[in-house]
Protein backbone atom coordinates (compact mmCIF):
# COMPACT_ATOMS: atom_id res chain seq x y z
CA UNK A 1 0.00 0.00 0.00
CA UNK A 2 2.14 3.59 -1.26
CA UNK A 3 -0.70 5.58 -2.74
CA UNK A 4 -4.03 7.06 -2.29
CA UNK A 5 -4.88 4.89 -5.59
CA UNK A 6 -3.94 1.39 -3.94
CA UNK A 7 -6.15 2.87 -0.79
CA UNK A 8 -9.35 3.58 -3.16
CA UNK A 9 -8.94 0.26 -4.84
CA UNK A 10 -8.48 -1.08 -0.89
CA UNK A 11 -12.17 0.42 -0.15
CA UNK A 12 -13.79 -0.17 -3.40
CA UNK A 13 -12.92 -3.75 -3.25
CA UNK A 14 -14.80 -3.80 0.56
CA UNK A 15 -17.34 -2.19 -1.21
CA UNK A 16 -18.17 -4.74 -3.68
CA UNK A 17 -18.25 -7.59 -1.04
CA UNK A 18 -20.42 -5.49 1.55
CA UNK A 19 -22.90 -4.23 -1.54
CA UNK A 20 -23.47 -7.47 -2.59
CA UNK A 21 -23.99 -8.76 0.82
CA UNK A 22 -26.24 -6.16 1.99
CA UNK A 23 -28.58 -6.93 -1.41
CA UNK A 24 -28.85 -10.49 -0.95
CA UNK A 25 -29.45 -10.37 2.83
CA UNK A 26 -32.44 -7.85 2.63
CA UNK A 27 -33.64 -10.33 -0.52
CA UNK A 28 -33.54 -13.18 1.54
CA UNK A 29 -35.33 -11.20 4.15
CA UNK A 30 -39.60 -11.33 4.06
CA UNK A 31 -40.47 -7.78 4.48
CA UNK A 32 -43.90 -5.87 3.95
CA UNK A 33 -42.93 -4.06 0.41
CA UNK A 34 -43.52 -0.28 0.72
CA UNK A 35 -41.10 -0.59 4.14
CA UNK A 36 -38.81 -3.53 2.06
CA UNK A 37 -38.80 -0.28 -0.84
CA UNK A 38 -37.94 2.28 1.76
CA UNK A 39 -35.06 0.48 3.42
CA UNK A 40 -33.64 -1.01 0.01
CA UNK A 41 -33.57 2.93 -0.94
CA UNK A 42 -31.36 3.94 2.14
CA UNK A 43 -29.42 1.10 2.31
CA UNK A 44 -28.39 0.22 -1.23
CA UNK A 45 -27.80 3.12 -2.55
CA UNK A 46 -23.96 3.67 -3.11
CA UNK A 47 -22.76 4.90 0.09
CA UNK A 48 -19.44 4.98 0.77
CA UNK A 49 -19.39 1.84 2.70
CA UNK A 50 -16.58 3.85 5.20
CA UNK A 51 -17.70 2.06 8.68
CA UNK A 52 -18.30 -1.51 7.00
CA UNK A 53 -14.71 -1.18 4.91
CA UNK A 54 -13.11 -0.18 8.29
CA UNK A 55 -14.44 -2.92 9.72
CA UNK A 56 -13.56 -5.73 6.61
CA UNK A 57 -9.96 -4.02 6.73
CA UNK A 58 -9.26 -4.34 10.60
CA UNK A 59 -10.73 -8.00 10.35
CA UNK A 60 -7.72 -8.40 7.09
CA UNK A 61 -5.00 -6.88 9.30
CA UNK A 62 -5.92 -9.37 12.02
CA UNK A 63 -5.48 -12.03 9.45
CA UNK A 64 -9.31 -12.81 9.38
CA UNK A 65 -10.60 -13.40 5.39
CA UNK A 66 -13.17 -9.87 5.52
CA UNK A 67 -15.96 -12.80 4.02
CA UNK A 68 -16.37 -13.62 8.03
CA UNK A 69 -16.71 -10.44 9.03
CA UNK A 70 -19.54 -9.46 6.75
CA UNK A 71 -22.50 -9.46 8.82
CA UNK A 72 -20.78 -7.35 11.43
CA UNK A 73 -19.71 -5.07 8.49
CA UNK A 74 -23.54 -5.26 7.22
CA UNK A 75 -24.74 -4.86 10.82
CA UNK A 76 -22.50 -1.37 11.14
CA UNK A 77 -23.50 -0.05 7.83
CA UNK A 78 -27.20 -0.60 8.61
CA UNK A 79 -26.73 1.26 11.81
CA UNK A 80 -25.38 4.12 10.08
CA UNK A 81 -27.93 4.17 7.91
CA UNK A 82 -30.97 4.20 10.76
CA UNK A 83 -28.87 6.82 11.95
CA UNK A 84 -28.75 9.14 8.42
CA UNK A 85 -32.44 8.39 7.90
CA UNK A 86 -33.55 9.64 11.10
CA UNK A 87 -30.95 12.46 10.99
CA UNK A 88 -32.71 13.52 8.50
CA UNK A 89 -36.12 13.71 9.49
CA UNK A 90 -37.97 17.19 9.86
CA UNK A 91 -37.82 17.23 13.17
CA UNK A 92 -33.81 16.86 13.26
CA UNK A 93 -31.89 18.29 10.87
CA UNK A 94 -34.27 18.75 8.29
CA UNK A 95 -32.56 17.56 5.42
CA UNK A 96 -33.86 17.08 1.72
CA UNK A 97 -30.64 15.86 0.11
CA UNK A 98 -28.47 12.68 1.01
CA UNK A 99 -25.89 10.91 -0.91
CA UNK A 100 -26.78 12.76 -3.58
CA UNK A 101 -30.52 11.77 -3.77
CA UNK A 102 -33.79 13.08 -2.04
CA UNK A 103 -33.79 11.68 1.64
CA UNK A 104 -35.59 8.95 2.86
CA UNK A 105 -38.44 10.81 4.13
CA UNK A 106 -38.76 12.51 1.13
CA UNK A 107 -39.75 9.93 -1.01
CA UNK A 108 -41.56 7.50 1.56
CA UNK A 109 -42.75 10.22 3.92
CA UNK A 110 -41.75 10.39 7.60
CA UNK A 111 -43.10 7.73 9.35
CA UNK A 112 -42.15 5.09 6.59
CA UNK A 113 -38.63 6.87 7.34
CA UNK A 114 -38.83 6.33 10.59
CA UNK A 115 -39.77 2.43 10.76
CA UNK A 116 -36.77 1.66 8.33
CA UNK A 117 -34.98 3.34 10.81
CA UNK A 118 -35.86 1.42 13.34
CA UNK A 119 -35.92 -1.80 11.16
CA UNK A 120 -32.19 -1.02 10.31
CA UNK A 121 -31.40 -1.40 13.62
CA UNK A 122 -33.00 -4.20 14.72
CA UNK A 123 -31.92 -5.91 11.65
CA UNK A 124 -28.44 -5.21 12.38
CA UNK A 125 -28.48 -7.39 15.27
CA UNK A 126 -30.52 -9.97 13.78
CA UNK A 127 -28.28 -10.53 11.15
CA UNK A 128 -24.93 -10.46 13.60
CA UNK A 129 -26.85 -12.77 16.21
CA UNK A 130 -28.20 -15.58 13.29
CA UNK A 131 -25.17 -15.12 10.93
CA UNK A 132 -21.36 -14.71 13.12
CA UNK A 133 -22.15 -18.21 14.78
CA UNK A 134 -21.85 -19.69 11.62
CA UNK A 135 -18.67 -18.06 11.19
CA UNK A 136 -16.91 -19.87 13.36
CA UNK A 137 -15.86 -16.70 15.70
CA UNK A 138 -16.38 -17.83 19.81
CA UNK A 139 -19.59 -17.20 21.68
CA UNK A 140 -17.99 -14.36 24.17
CA UNK A 141 -16.50 -12.73 21.38
CA UNK A 142 -19.57 -12.43 19.45
CA UNK A 143 -21.15 -10.87 22.38
CA UNK A 144 -18.46 -8.43 23.21
CA UNK A 145 -18.58 -7.55 19.89
CA UNK A 146 -22.08 -6.50 19.49
CA UNK A 147 -21.68 -5.24 23.30
CA UNK A 148 -19.41 -2.44 21.51
CA UNK A 149 -21.55 -1.97 18.62
CA UNK A 150 -24.45 -1.20 20.94
CA UNK A 151 -23.01 0.89 23.41
CA UNK A 152 -22.09 3.18 20.17
CA UNK A 153 -25.38 3.33 19.18
CA UNK A 154 -27.25 3.90 22.08
CA UNK A 155 -27.74 6.91 25.15
CA UNK A 156 -23.63 6.90 25.30
CA UNK A 157 -23.26 6.62 21.22
CA UNK A 158 -24.80 8.30 18.28
CA UNK A 159 -27.94 8.62 19.94
CA UNK A 160 -26.13 10.89 22.54
CA UNK A 161 -24.53 12.60 20.14
CA UNK A 162 -27.33 13.40 18.51
CA UNK A 163 -29.46 14.80 21.63
CA UNK A 164 -26.21 16.87 22.06
CA UNK A 165 -26.39 18.41 18.96
CA UNK A 166 -29.84 19.08 18.33
CA UNK A 167 -30.41 20.41 22.09
CA UNK A 168 -27.05 22.55 21.79
CA UNK A 169 -27.46 21.69 25.59
CA UNK A 170 -23.51 22.84 26.55
CA UNK A 171 -23.95 24.38 29.91
CA UNK A 172 -20.95 26.55 30.59
CA UNK A 173 -18.43 25.20 28.42
CA UNK A 174 -18.55 25.29 24.91
CA UNK A 175 -15.94 23.50 23.73
CA UNK A 176 -15.96 20.58 26.00
CA UNK A 177 -19.39 20.47 24.65
CA UNK A 178 -17.75 20.37 21.06
CA UNK A 179 -15.22 17.45 21.69
CA UNK A 180 -17.89 15.42 23.56
CA UNK A 181 -20.70 15.76 21.10
CA UNK A 182 -18.65 14.82 18.00
CA UNK A 183 -16.76 11.86 20.19
CA UNK A 184 -20.64 10.35 20.82
CA UNK A 185 -22.11 11.38 17.29
CA UNK A 186 -19.25 10.90 14.91
CA UNK A 187 -16.14 8.85 16.83
CA UNK A 188 -17.90 5.89 18.77
CA UNK A 189 -19.24 4.17 15.55
CA UNK A 190 -16.24 4.58 13.48
CA UNK A 191 -14.37 3.47 16.05
CA UNK A 192 -16.39 0.74 16.90
CA UNK A 193 -15.71 -0.41 13.17
CA UNK A 194 -12.46 -1.38 14.19
CA UNK A 195 -12.76 -2.30 18.23
CA UNK A 196 -15.98 -4.74 17.16
CA UNK A 197 -14.34 -6.61 14.73
CA UNK A 198 -10.88 -6.59 16.97
CA UNK A 199 -13.46 -7.90 20.07
CA UNK A 200 -14.83 -10.59 17.09
CA UNK A 201 -11.22 -12.10 16.33
CA UNK A 202 -10.48 -11.87 20.30
CA UNK A 203 -7.48 -9.38 19.95
CA UNK A 204 -5.33 -9.02 23.51
CA UNK A 205 -6.43 -6.07 25.61
CA UNK A 206 -3.06 -4.14 24.42
CA UNK A 207 -4.48 -4.10 20.74
CA UNK A 208 -8.15 -3.28 21.47
CA UNK A 209 -6.24 -0.52 23.45
CA UNK A 210 -4.41 0.66 20.26
CA UNK A 211 -7.61 0.75 18.71
CA UNK A 212 -9.68 2.32 20.76
CA UNK A 213 -7.07 5.02 20.62
CA UNK A 214 -6.50 5.13 17.29
CA UNK A 215 -10.78 5.14 16.39
CA UNK A 216 -11.22 7.94 18.76
CA UNK A 217 -8.88 10.66 17.16
CA UNK A 218 -9.67 9.32 13.60
CA UNK A 219 -13.41 10.08 14.31
CA UNK A 220 -12.44 13.47 15.79
CA UNK A 221 -10.53 13.73 12.74
CA UNK A 222 -13.22 12.90 10.65
CA UNK A 223 -15.99 14.95 12.40
CA UNK A 224 -14.02 18.45 11.63
CA UNK A 225 -13.40 17.41 8.66
CA UNK A 226 -17.08 17.12 7.97
CA UNK A 227 -17.60 20.82 9.99
CA UNK A 228 -14.85 22.06 7.41
CA UNK A 229 -16.64 20.65 4.63
CA UNK A 230 -20.01 21.84 4.95
CA UNK A 231 -18.46 25.20 4.94
CA UNK A 232 -16.29 24.30 1.69
CA UNK A 233 -17.66 22.09 -0.19
CA UNK A 234 -20.47 22.04 -2.71
CA UNK A 235 -23.24 20.16 -2.63
CA UNK A 236 -22.11 17.89 -6.12
CA UNK A 237 -19.43 17.28 -4.07
CA UNK A 238 -21.21 16.46 -0.71
CA UNK A 239 -24.44 14.86 -1.88
CA UNK A 240 -25.73 16.90 0.81
CA UNK A 241 -26.41 20.34 1.28
CA UNK A 242 -23.81 21.98 2.55
CA UNK A 243 -23.98 25.24 4.96
CA UNK A 244 -26.66 23.75 7.27
CA UNK A 245 -24.63 23.81 10.50
CA UNK A 246 -23.82 27.27 10.38
CA UNK A 247 -27.39 28.54 9.11
CA UNK A 248 -28.75 26.66 11.92
CA UNK A 249 -26.34 28.07 14.44
CA UNK A 250 -24.84 25.17 15.70
CA UNK A 251 -21.41 25.20 17.46
CA UNK A 252 -19.05 22.92 15.07
CA UNK A 253 -14.98 23.36 14.78
CA UNK A 254 -15.11 25.56 12.61
CA UNK A 255 -17.73 27.85 14.15
CA UNK A 256 -15.67 27.46 17.44
CA UNK A 257 -12.21 27.82 16.17
CA UNK A 258 -12.32 29.19 12.77
CA UNK A 259 -11.48 27.31 9.80
CA UNK A 260 -8.03 27.77 9.75
CA UNK A 261 -7.66 26.55 13.50
CA UNK A 262 -9.79 23.61 12.89
CA UNK A 263 -7.77 22.44 9.99
CA UNK A 264 -4.85 23.04 12.15
CA UNK A 265 -6.58 20.52 15.16
CA UNK A 266 -7.61 17.62 12.34
CA UNK A 267 -4.08 17.17 11.75
CA UNK A 268 -3.09 17.13 15.05
CA UNK A 269 -6.12 14.33 15.61
CA UNK A 270 -4.42 12.67 12.99
CA UNK A 271 -1.21 12.93 14.15
CA UNK A 272 -2.32 10.86 17.38
CA UNK A 273 -4.25 8.60 15.72
CA UNK A 274 -1.42 7.66 13.89
CA UNK A 275 0.96 7.62 16.80
CA UNK A 276 -1.95 5.41 18.55
CA UNK A 277 -1.73 2.88 15.71
CA UNK A 278 1.95 2.41 15.23
CA UNK A 279 2.46 -0.08 17.88
CA UNK A 280 0.77 -2.62 16.46
CA UNK A 281 3.50 -2.93 13.49
CA UNK A 282 3.39 -3.37 9.75
CA UNK A 283 0.09 -5.36 9.56
CA UNK A 284 -1.68 -1.50 10.49
CA UNK A 285 0.25 0.41 8.64
CA UNK A 286 -2.77 0.83 6.00
CA UNK A 287 -4.27 2.12 9.17
CA UNK A 288 -2.11 5.73 8.63
CA UNK A 289 -2.88 5.88 5.34
CA UNK A 290 -6.65 5.55 6.11
CA UNK A 291 -6.59 8.20 8.71
CA UNK A 292 -4.48 10.75 6.39
CA UNK A 293 -6.95 9.78 3.38
CA UNK A 294 -9.86 10.89 5.25
CA UNK A 295 -8.05 14.46 6.41
CA UNK A 296 -7.92 15.27 2.78
CA UNK A 297 -11.39 14.25 1.54
CA UNK A 298 -13.46 16.27 -0.17
CA UNK A 299 -16.70 14.56 0.20
CA UNK B 1 -53.32 -19.98 41.58
CA UNK B 2 -57.13 -19.65 41.71
CA UNK B 3 -58.26 -16.24 40.80
CA UNK B 4 -57.88 -13.44 39.09
CA UNK B 5 -56.64 -11.20 42.17
CA UNK B 6 -53.71 -13.92 42.87
CA UNK B 7 -52.84 -13.14 38.96
CA UNK B 8 -53.10 -9.87 39.57
CA UNK B 9 -50.30 -10.56 42.47
CA UNK B 10 -48.36 -12.21 40.79
CA UNK B 11 -48.03 -9.85 37.83
CA UNK B 12 -47.66 -6.79 40.46
CA UNK B 13 -44.36 -8.37 42.12
CA UNK B 14 -43.17 -8.72 39.03
CA UNK B 15 -43.59 -5.63 38.38
CA UNK B 16 -41.97 -4.09 41.31
CA UNK B 17 -38.82 -5.76 40.14
CA UNK B 18 -38.53 -4.71 36.89
CA UNK B 19 -39.86 -0.94 37.73
CA UNK B 20 -36.77 -1.18 40.27
CA UNK B 21 -34.30 -3.15 38.03
CA UNK B 22 -35.13 -0.27 34.71
CA UNK B 23 -34.95 2.63 37.39
CA UNK B 24 -31.38 1.62 38.29
CA UNK B 25 -30.30 0.70 35.20
CA UNK B 26 -30.88 3.67 33.62
CA UNK B 27 -29.34 5.08 36.82
CA UNK B 28 -25.70 3.76 36.52
CA UNK B 29 -25.96 4.83 32.67
CA UNK B 30 -24.13 7.70 31.90
CA UNK B 31 -26.80 9.71 29.09
CA UNK B 32 -27.20 13.63 27.86
CA UNK B 33 -29.77 15.18 30.78
CA UNK B 34 -32.48 15.77 28.32
CA UNK B 35 -32.07 12.69 26.51
CA UNK B 36 -32.07 10.52 29.86
CA UNK B 37 -35.36 12.55 30.93
CA UNK B 38 -37.18 11.81 27.91
CA UNK B 39 -36.33 7.78 27.94
CA UNK B 40 -36.82 8.18 31.84
CA UNK B 41 -40.23 9.72 31.28
CA UNK B 42 -41.87 7.02 28.99
CA UNK B 43 -40.00 4.03 30.26
CA UNK B 44 -40.30 4.50 34.02
CA UNK B 45 -43.92 5.80 33.45
CA UNK B 46 -45.78 3.10 35.30
CA UNK B 47 -46.51 0.83 32.35
CA UNK B 48 -48.08 -2.51 33.22
CA UNK B 49 -45.65 -4.32 32.13
CA UNK B 50 -47.33 -7.30 30.90
CA UNK B 51 -44.55 -7.83 28.47
CA UNK B 52 -41.40 -8.27 31.04
CA UNK B 53 -43.81 -9.64 33.54
CA UNK B 54 -44.42 -12.36 31.09
CA UNK B 55 -41.06 -13.05 31.04
CA UNK B 56 -40.51 -13.47 34.45
CA UNK B 57 -43.26 -15.54 34.79
CA UNK B 58 -42.20 -18.09 32.00
CA UNK B 59 -38.24 -17.82 33.62
CA UNK B 60 -39.91 -18.86 36.54
CA UNK B 61 -42.16 -21.83 35.30
CA UNK B 62 -39.02 -23.26 33.86
CA UNK B 63 -37.47 -23.14 37.24
CA UNK B 64 -35.16 -20.11 37.01
CA UNK B 65 -35.47 -17.29 39.47
CA UNK B 66 -37.01 -13.92 37.74
CA UNK B 67 -34.18 -12.39 39.50
CA UNK B 68 -31.82 -13.92 36.36
CA UNK B 69 -33.58 -13.21 33.49
CA UNK B 70 -34.29 -9.28 34.70
CA UNK B 71 -31.74 -7.82 32.22
CA UNK B 72 -33.87 -9.45 29.19
CA UNK B 73 -36.84 -8.66 30.89
CA UNK B 74 -35.88 -5.14 30.86
CA UNK B 75 -35.09 -5.50 27.36
CA UNK B 76 -38.33 -6.09 26.25
CA UNK B 77 -39.80 -3.48 28.57
CA UNK B 78 -37.35 -0.79 26.53
CA UNK B 79 -38.25 -2.47 22.91
CA UNK B 80 -41.72 -2.49 23.90
CA UNK B 81 -41.36 1.36 24.98
CA UNK B 82 -39.53 2.88 22.52
CA UNK B 83 -42.28 1.60 19.87
CA UNK B 84 -44.89 2.78 21.94
CA UNK B 85 -43.15 6.24 21.65
CA UNK B 86 -42.41 5.72 17.49
CA UNK B 87 -46.07 5.00 17.28
CA UNK B 88 -47.47 8.09 19.18
CA UNK B 89 -45.10 10.52 16.32
CA UNK B 90 -47.32 13.28 14.45
CA UNK B 91 -46.50 11.08 11.27
CA UNK B 92 -47.05 7.83 12.70
CA UNK B 93 -50.52 7.58 14.98
CA UNK B 94 -50.49 11.18 15.99
CA UNK B 95 -51.41 10.23 19.93
CA UNK B 96 -51.55 12.74 22.54
CA UNK B 97 -51.96 10.80 25.52
CA UNK B 98 -50.54 7.10 26.22
CA UNK B 99 -50.59 5.64 29.75
CA UNK B 100 -52.67 8.27 31.34
CA UNK B 101 -49.96 11.23 30.56
CA UNK B 102 -49.25 13.28 27.72
CA UNK B 103 -46.64 11.15 24.89
CA UNK B 104 -42.88 11.44 25.11
CA UNK B 105 -43.49 13.76 21.65
CA UNK B 106 -45.80 16.00 23.37
CA UNK B 107 -43.55 17.12 26.04
CA UNK B 108 -39.87 16.31 24.76
CA UNK B 109 -40.56 17.57 21.19
CA UNK B 110 -40.51 15.06 18.32
CA UNK B 111 -36.61 14.60 17.64
CA UNK B 112 -36.03 13.61 21.27
CA UNK B 113 -38.94 11.07 21.09
CA UNK B 114 -37.03 9.46 17.78
CA UNK B 115 -33.80 9.51 19.82
CA UNK B 116 -35.49 8.30 23.23
CA UNK B 117 -37.17 5.06 21.05
CA UNK B 118 -33.63 4.45 19.17
CA UNK B 119 -31.44 4.64 22.43
CA UNK B 120 -33.79 2.30 23.99
CA UNK B 121 -33.40 -0.13 21.18
CA UNK B 122 -29.90 0.15 21.49
CA UNK B 123 -29.89 -0.23 25.28
CA UNK B 124 -32.21 -3.09 25.11
CA UNK B 125 -29.53 -5.38 23.37
CA UNK B 126 -26.55 -3.41 25.56
CA UNK B 127 -28.40 -4.29 28.52
CA UNK B 128 -28.82 -8.16 27.58
CA UNK B 129 -25.59 -8.60 26.42
CA UNK B 130 -23.38 -7.20 29.25
CA UNK B 131 -25.91 -8.58 32.20
CA UNK B 132 -27.02 -11.85 31.01
CA UNK B 133 -23.53 -13.19 30.52
CA UNK B 134 -23.31 -12.58 34.58
CA UNK B 135 -26.30 -14.54 35.09
CA UNK B 136 -24.55 -17.84 34.43
CA UNK B 137 -26.84 -18.71 31.24
CA UNK B 138 -24.46 -19.99 28.30
CA UNK B 139 -23.58 -17.76 25.53
CA UNK B 140 -25.43 -19.77 22.50
CA UNK B 141 -28.66 -19.45 24.86
CA UNK B 142 -28.06 -15.70 25.08
CA UNK B 143 -27.59 -15.63 21.26
CA UNK B 144 -30.63 -17.18 20.64
CA UNK B 145 -32.96 -15.37 23.37
CA UNK B 146 -31.43 -11.93 21.55
CA UNK B 147 -32.05 -13.54 17.60
CA UNK B 148 -35.96 -14.17 18.96
CA UNK B 149 -35.87 -10.25 20.22
CA UNK B 150 -34.12 -8.71 17.50
CA UNK B 151 -36.68 -10.73 15.07
CA UNK B 152 -39.70 -9.62 17.16
CA UNK B 153 -38.11 -5.82 16.08
CA UNK B 154 -38.01 -5.54 12.99
CA UNK B 155 -38.74 -5.85 9.87
CA UNK B 156 -40.79 -9.57 10.27
CA UNK B 157 -41.95 -8.13 13.79
CA UNK B 158 -43.68 -5.19 15.19
CA UNK B 159 -41.75 -2.88 12.68
CA UNK B 160 -43.40 -4.26 9.84
CA UNK B 161 -46.67 -4.72 11.51
CA UNK B 162 -46.77 -0.78 12.30
CA UNK B 163 -45.42 -0.30 8.66
CA UNK B 164 -48.73 -2.67 7.33
CA UNK B 165 -50.86 -0.62 10.06
CA UNK B 166 -50.32 3.00 8.89
CA UNK B 167 -50.14 2.18 5.27
CA UNK B 168 -53.15 0.17 4.75
CA UNK B 169 -51.69 -1.81 2.20
CA UNK B 170 -53.92 -4.71 1.52
CA UNK B 171 -53.52 -6.16 -1.58
CA UNK B 172 -56.67 -7.96 -2.25
CA UNK B 173 -57.39 -9.27 0.72
CA UNK B 174 -58.25 -7.34 3.85
CA UNK B 175 -59.15 -10.09 6.07
CA UNK B 176 -55.48 -11.93 5.36
CA UNK B 177 -53.59 -8.79 6.09
CA UNK B 178 -55.80 -7.87 9.42
CA UNK B 179 -54.59 -11.29 10.79
CA UNK B 180 -51.01 -11.01 9.42
CA UNK B 181 -50.53 -7.21 10.67
CA UNK B 182 -51.85 -8.30 14.25
CA UNK B 183 -49.46 -10.94 14.62
CA UNK B 184 -46.08 -8.92 13.19
CA UNK B 185 -47.66 -5.72 15.28
CA UNK B 186 -48.64 -7.56 18.68
CA UNK B 187 -48.14 -11.46 18.61
CA UNK B 188 -44.48 -11.35 17.74
CA UNK B 189 -43.09 -9.22 21.19
CA UNK B 190 -45.83 -10.68 23.00
CA UNK B 191 -44.80 -14.08 21.72
CA UNK B 192 -40.84 -13.57 22.45
CA UNK B 193 -41.94 -12.62 26.09
CA UNK B 194 -42.12 -16.17 26.54
CA UNK B 195 -39.91 -18.06 23.89
CA UNK B 196 -36.77 -15.31 24.47
CA UNK B 197 -36.43 -16.13 28.12
CA UNK B 198 -37.16 -19.90 27.25
CA UNK B 199 -34.18 -20.01 25.02
CA UNK B 200 -32.16 -18.42 27.65
CA UNK B 201 -32.63 -21.32 29.65
CA UNK B 202 -32.10 -23.86 26.93
CA UNK B 203 -35.95 -25.66 26.62
CA UNK B 204 -36.06 -28.57 24.20
CA UNK B 205 -37.94 -27.74 20.81
CA UNK B 206 -41.17 -29.73 21.57
CA UNK B 207 -41.35 -26.85 25.16
CA UNK B 208 -40.29 -23.97 22.54
CA UNK B 209 -43.06 -25.15 19.90
CA UNK B 210 -45.47 -25.33 22.47
CA UNK B 211 -44.64 -21.26 24.04
CA UNK B 212 -44.28 -20.40 20.32
CA UNK B 213 -47.96 -21.11 19.54
CA UNK B 214 -49.28 -20.27 22.92
CA UNK B 215 -48.03 -16.69 22.13
CA UNK B 216 -49.51 -16.48 18.81
CA UNK B 217 -52.81 -16.99 19.65
CA UNK B 218 -52.41 -15.43 22.77
CA UNK B 219 -50.78 -12.72 21.30
CA UNK B 220 -53.71 -12.22 18.89
CA UNK B 221 -56.00 -12.51 21.40
CA UNK B 222 -54.90 -9.45 22.89
CA UNK B 223 -54.77 -7.69 19.98
CA UNK B 224 -58.60 -8.05 19.35
CA UNK B 225 -59.38 -6.97 22.68
CA UNK B 226 -57.51 -3.94 21.77
CA UNK B 227 -59.40 -3.09 18.74
CA UNK B 228 -62.68 -4.41 20.87
CA UNK B 229 -61.41 -1.53 24.03
CA UNK B 230 -60.77 0.88 21.35
CA UNK B 231 -64.51 0.88 20.88
CA UNK B 232 -66.01 0.46 23.79
CA UNK B 233 -63.40 1.90 26.40
CA UNK B 234 -62.79 5.57 27.82
CA UNK B 235 -60.19 7.53 28.26
CA UNK B 236 -59.73 7.00 31.59
CA UNK B 237 -59.78 3.25 31.30
CA UNK B 238 -57.18 3.02 28.56
CA UNK B 239 -54.91 6.09 29.40
CA UNK B 240 -55.18 6.70 25.92
CA UNK B 241 -57.67 8.48 23.55
CA UNK B 242 -59.89 5.78 22.46
CA UNK B 243 -62.01 5.60 19.12
CA UNK B 244 -58.86 6.43 17.14
CA UNK B 245 -58.72 3.39 14.75
CA UNK B 246 -62.30 3.92 13.65
CA UNK B 247 -61.66 7.45 13.51
CA UNK B 248 -58.98 6.88 11.18
CA UNK B 249 -60.74 4.17 8.97
CA UNK B 250 -57.94 1.62 9.51
CA UNK B 251 -59.08 -2.40 9.39
CA UNK B 252 -59.31 -3.66 12.47
CA UNK B 253 -61.08 -6.85 14.07
CA UNK B 254 -64.53 -4.85 14.89
CA UNK B 255 -64.42 -3.00 11.87
CA UNK B 256 -63.87 -6.07 9.69
CA UNK B 257 -65.98 -8.44 12.27
CA UNK B 258 -68.19 -6.66 13.95
CA UNK B 259 -68.50 -6.17 17.79
CA UNK B 260 -69.85 -9.44 18.44
CA UNK B 261 -67.78 -11.48 16.01
CA UNK B 262 -64.47 -9.83 17.32
CA UNK B 263 -65.32 -10.67 20.47
CA UNK B 264 -66.32 -14.42 19.81
CA UNK B 265 -62.68 -14.50 17.62
CA UNK B 266 -60.96 -13.50 20.79
CA UNK B 267 -62.60 -16.29 22.67
CA UNK B 268 -61.46 -18.38 19.89
CA UNK B 269 -57.85 -16.92 19.81
CA UNK B 270 -57.92 -17.74 23.81
CA UNK B 271 -59.32 -21.67 23.60
CA UNK B 272 -56.34 -21.90 20.65
CA UNK B 273 -53.46 -20.50 23.44
CA UNK B 274 -55.25 -22.46 26.24
CA UNK B 275 -54.67 -25.77 24.65
CA UNK B 276 -51.07 -24.80 22.88
CA UNK B 277 -49.75 -24.70 26.73
CA UNK B 278 -51.77 -27.55 28.13
CA UNK B 279 -49.22 -29.82 27.03
CA UNK B 280 -46.39 -27.97 29.30
CA UNK B 281 -48.44 -29.57 32.34
CA UNK B 282 -49.13 -28.03 36.24
CA UNK B 283 -46.41 -25.67 35.61
CA UNK B 284 -47.75 -24.01 32.90
CA UNK B 285 -51.50 -23.52 34.24
CA UNK B 286 -50.74 -20.13 35.16
CA UNK B 287 -50.73 -19.27 31.70
CA UNK B 288 -53.97 -20.44 31.06
CA UNK B 289 -55.38 -17.94 33.40
CA UNK B 290 -53.08 -15.28 32.17
CA UNK B 291 -54.64 -15.03 28.37
CA UNK B 292 -58.10 -15.81 30.06
CA UNK B 293 -57.13 -12.76 31.99
CA UNK B 294 -55.87 -10.79 29.18
CA UNK B 295 -58.93 -11.32 27.24
CA UNK B 296 -61.41 -9.91 29.74
CA UNK B 297 -59.49 -6.72 30.75
CA UNK B 298 -60.91 -3.56 30.50
CA UNK B 299 -57.54 -1.68 29.64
Amino acid sequence: MSSGSDLKTLFERKKELIDEYLRETLCKKKIPDILAQSIAYSLLDGGKRVRPGLCAITAESLGIKPSRVLPLAAAIEMVHTASLIHDDLPCMDNDDYRRGKLTNHKVYGEAMAVLAGDSLLAFAFEISLNELPKQGFSQSHILRALSILSNAIGPSGICGGQALDITQEYGEDNEEFLWKMSELKTATLLRASLTAPAALVGVDEQTMSCLHNYGTHMGISFQIVDDILDVTGTISELGKTPGKDEASGKVTFVSFYGLQKAKELALNETKKAVEAITPLGEKFKVFVEIVEHFTRRSR
